[in-house]
């Protein structure tokens, strides 16, 4: 709900307006109401802070939410299926109806055009994407898509055209491994393009599905300096902003990711009739691994973090010591640097578990690795300052969540927004992300942007 | 090999001389070659100590083991499949060729009488199995029937008829959970026989398959006091005699084993987005379990054993923190006492974990619960005392593994002597006991028996 939406209740919202008191912010409210400070703020328009219709965005999130469901009723808005077409029609509508130039790229990415004042300027980029995860929420990658149309529409309404061209990007497939974001970056192979989506179509025929072209991928592939800057509004999928009760989280960089195999191989026996001092059981020298894991990701400074998600060991049942166990690793953090010294820390600890426990340990890192993305300083500091001008408290912090932004950077200056996510909860049903702080992002983008036009 | 095999080799069995020679006992050699104590072995016979026909028992052991193959040639003469009842039909026949009055009984065992001097008498009963697990070995099992067999063998060569009746009882699918064993006891519920067994078929089916009347099954129960005793000789299944070079094992008893199908709640989260310190990782605190279990395991003296053997993790992805693990946990010890408190001690120790790593941990205890079974006291000082004469070391011992004999131990006195297993290994194509040690086996089943059949 924004200022509008508050400006609008009538008295039988009382209620309503008691909740956007308590939630929203007293200091941007007061800003905006009675006009305090207009002279200074940076992204004033006519002596007036410009601000988002909350109450929109709210309303196109319920909207596109209709789109995609599966047989139980749950949300399936799943990259190249029928609700992605749909959803993506529908989107594609409101792009169209807010005078944007629509074309869809060869990754399938639907792209739309706004004229800058001045054309030999490159365009500022901004967007997110709305494919979803299997009975996944509807606010991740929806809001930041929602927001960049309602950053037009605002535009529009107040017939403000900015310097540089401006381009919303929805990436297709973004949650089936950033597929469209890849194309746009260079970064999608002609292996890439072989793999299973989730959707049961290999890659190419998902994109073909959604109106994209896979034989000529490299047409939509955008060069270093194409893009003068990539700005992305996203749920921070996390808890702490919800924690620490701060209001926009200023993104420094997505982690990079590091996967790995962890075998453990024990030799399996009897549980009877072996020992305890005799066995070499492959599931207890796991434990002390997946131990140390934790110890070592916490022994050092810093927002690394470090998971075993995944176990197996065999056989399997009640009555043999399992002889050979499997793992799943993952370490993230925003320097590549710093995933190798932890997992050089790890490898140590695993060499004297071993030892002890008469067992081997190997590791074998998955092909999948992610690079750390870093954004750019300079649009750091401007949402920074943004978000200060509309009176919101902000933190700077990492994106552990894989996002488009991370391949744009590659190619542009990016920089990511992040708004809290009610108990931190994300590609879940019970995804959440309050009116009032869907609006304060957006209102960030918007003036964000506006700066960034003003160079 | 015995020490009549040894007697008739000729000179070009200088090899298998030199390795007899290595594998026996020297002392147990020596007093039946030089006629030693003759006068005061309690087991000899016309002034000679009666021994087993190694090479023959090696032999059977080796035809047996041609009956029940997979499609790969791996043992497979699993209860109730067709190897399993050609290798019934091949042990009928040497039953009945040494003279024995052969049934099958309701449960499918296969029960063979000799009698004896005294009709009054109750009979002494001894015997095992010949089913395997799938892939199994050739001596779990096996060793018991045919060193059964070769002790009625031997009575007859010596024309000696025992004060008892005897009763050599083969029983049917052991390895599918004692089941012949049970129907003997009165244990096999109608429930029972309704499970599906490793061959396909439901235990009646089974049972039927075998020559059994499921209909009927409580005509095959035996009341106590209706058999004199049971003896069984088996191989170790586990590495202790060969770990400390010695002969032969006195089984004090079978040990109980108690199943807890454990839980551990915590919460599922994003990898990348989850702090260190907000987590509630299941698995992380499952670890602390699994190290907590062998700690208290190995905190008190005794031979009791603690084995977690499986493990589940949900959601069970790299960049998931699980949130739901489930463990089997087994413990097993002569002692029923002794295993309630271990599972106490577990307990508290799961309450701390859960607190400190805000995890939820239950257990559930399996309906499979097997109560320990004692042997009896007298008939593992006859076992000691006939090793002793035959100048074999001995090792009062658990059995870790299940048997018939604790099925037996419910309706009359029961002992069991293992015999080494090389490597410890069993249910297995590995598993392995030597010749030497199968008739020291033998040699000691057919001597106490003798004794116990004087009274």
């Amino acid at each position: 709900m924004g200022i509008e939406a508050y400006n609008s209740l009538t008295t039988n919202d009382s209620m309503k307006r008691r909740t956007f008191i308590k939630q929203s912010t007293f200091t941007a409210m007061s800003l905006a109401l009675l006009g305090a400070n207009q002279s200074h703020g940076k992204s004033m328009v006519e002596g007036k802070t410009l601000q988002v219709n909350g109450s929109r965005i709210e309303s196109r999130i319920m909207e596109l939410a209709q789109f995609g469901k599966d047989q139980k009723g749950r949300g399936y808005r799943v990259a190249y299926t029928k609700g992605d077409v749909e959803g993506r029609a529908w989107f594609l509508g409101l792009m169209k109806k807010a005078g944007l130039e629509t074309t869809i790229d060869a990754g399938g990415n639907m792209i739309g055009k706004r004229k800058g004042k001045n054309h030999s300027l490159k365009p500022i980029a901004f967007g997110s994407h709305i494919d979803m995860v299997p009975d996944g929420g509807n606010y991740d990658g929806t809001l930041g898509s929602i927001s960049a149309l309602e950053v037009i529409d605002v535009l529009n309404e107040r017939s403000l055209v900015t310097n540089h061209p401006l381009e919303v990007i929805i990436f297709a497939n973004e949650e089936g491994g950033l597929i469209g974001s890849k194309a746009i970056a260079g970064q999608l192979t002609s292996e890439g393009l072989k793999q299973v989506s989730q959707s049961g179509l290999i890659m190419a025929e998902g994109i073909k599905a959604i109106g994209g072209d896979p034989d000529n991928i490299q047409s939509c592939m955008r060069k270093k300096g194409d893009i003068h800057a990539f700005l992305e509004l996203h749920i921070e999928q996390g808890g702490i902003l919800e924690a620490e009760n701060l209001q926009i989280g200023v993104v420094e960089g997505i982690v990079g990711i590091s996967d790995y195999e962890v075998t453990v191989e024990g030799v399996a026996n009897h549980a009877g009739t072996t020992p305890m001092k005799l066995r070499q059981d492959a599931l207890l020298a796991s434990s002390k691994l997946i131990i140390a894991v934790n110890d070592v990701i916490n022994s050092m400074p810093g927002n690394q973090v470090g998971t075993i998600g995944k176990i197996t060991a065999l056989p399997g049942a009640y009555n043999v010591v399992p002889g050979l166990v499997t793992l799943g690793l993952e370490i993230r953090d925003l320097s590549a640097e710093k995933i190798e010294q932890l997992f050089g820390e790890i490898q140590k600890r695993a060499a004297i578990i071993a030892k002890d426990s008469k067992t081997r340990i190997s590791f074998k890192r998955e092909a999948s690795e992610v690079k750390p993305a870093l954004t750019d300083k300079q649009l750091q500091q401007q949402i920074e300052a943004s978000a200060k001008a509309l009176g919101l408290s902000t933190k700077f912090m990492q994106s552990g969540a894989g996002h488009d932004s991370q391949q744009m950077a590659m190619i542009a200056p990016v920089a990511m927004i992040f708004v809290p996510s009610v108990g931190g909860i994300s590609h879940s049903p019970k995804e959440f992300t309050k009116v009032v702080d869907m609006t304060n992002g957006a209102n960030v983008l918007l003036n964000t942007l506006l700066t960034l036009d003003r160079g």
